[in-house]
């Protein structure tokens, strides 16, 4: 079994000990995993990337876990496979970002030439 | 080579061949995913999960991959394994939301028994 | 003095008596109006309007308060007038949103006839 | 009539006059202005607090309107004044961030002394 699917194994196995998929449709998902990433971005709030990193990277870990954690139940709630729907997204991305166009540049892809 | 550890080698390639790595610090790309996790969620205004999975899940796999991009992003960048930051966090749920409290509960832990 | 730079001047007051202007810069002010929106959809975590609005209306209220006095710096540092930059707003909505194609229709104004 | 109760009704005119409401309930205001304040956020990616005013005041100035325009429906919704809903929290600021604690220092209430 790969690390993906392992991961989500666990992750199913926790919320079901606890017959918390009752409450998991996908729309709070979606709204918990916002939720999570504003907490994430929380620890860089008045700070520079040095100071949020040296002074709260166990917070940081923390919040990043919750976001990958509620990532995953999507995933496995739409029967998505986070490997491939990366992947995919790679390649869409490729074709608005090519290289030629977007090296260098931090432009959105509709600012490109 | 895990799945994780060759989604991160995908994503580096794609950053670096772009140059982006200069714009890439910590706090930018925790302000990126939750800006990615807002997209997820648009897809669930106005809707129900039923309305929104049935009519955007297209949509709703990019911006799920887009928040995992960012997400492995930061993983890569403070020197952070996927795996291990969820196996940690899962533990530290565990002991925030105990079986025996917790069951049946959408309680946050702060409020359990 | 209308109600609205009576506001701005107790928030303006509040933040100068503890010399936190330094570090109000707009990045900062936009990331935290943004954390507490977070703060605020929190209370509908896991439930429906109706719930949230019975057991959190507390919560609700405090959270709006912080979303409008993030705001309200914001616009007092970038010299903004709520009040114009609403109206100004209403005025293109009004463009995007023409009554006879957007009544009864909560699509985009992209996804409108 | 003050400019506050002015603008809500303004608002909720443009809201009635395209049957709107129908979709309105809190949870998805709520939602909706969270994902308001990221695309207000997204003026900052990758930019510093200058480079992004200096370019793109006027998709702040929309983002914050759109902000302030949900803030607005859900205390109208909510039977909510936003003057005293915003002096409410003050005072509560007040005692979370007594000047003598908290003058000159960035951090939650919850580190002060």
């Amino acid at each position: 079994m790969s690390d993906i699917d392992s991961l989500i194994k666990e992750v199913n196995a926790f919320r079901e000990a606890r017959d918390w998929r009752q409450f998991h449709n996908s729309k709070d998902l979606a709204l918990s995993l916002s939720l999570e990433a504003a907490e994430l971005l929380e620890n860089f709030q008045w700070k520079t990337s040095e100071e949020a990193v040296a002074s709260n990277l166990s917070g940081i870990k923390d919040e990043l876990a919750d976001v990958l954690i509620y990532a995953l139940m999507l995933c496995s709630d739409l029967a998505l496979d986070p490997k491939a729907v990366i992947k995919d997204k790679l390649e869409k991305n490729n074709d608005k970002y090519p290289i030629d166009k977007a090296k260098g540049r931090k432009d959105k892809y509709s600012d490109l030439s």
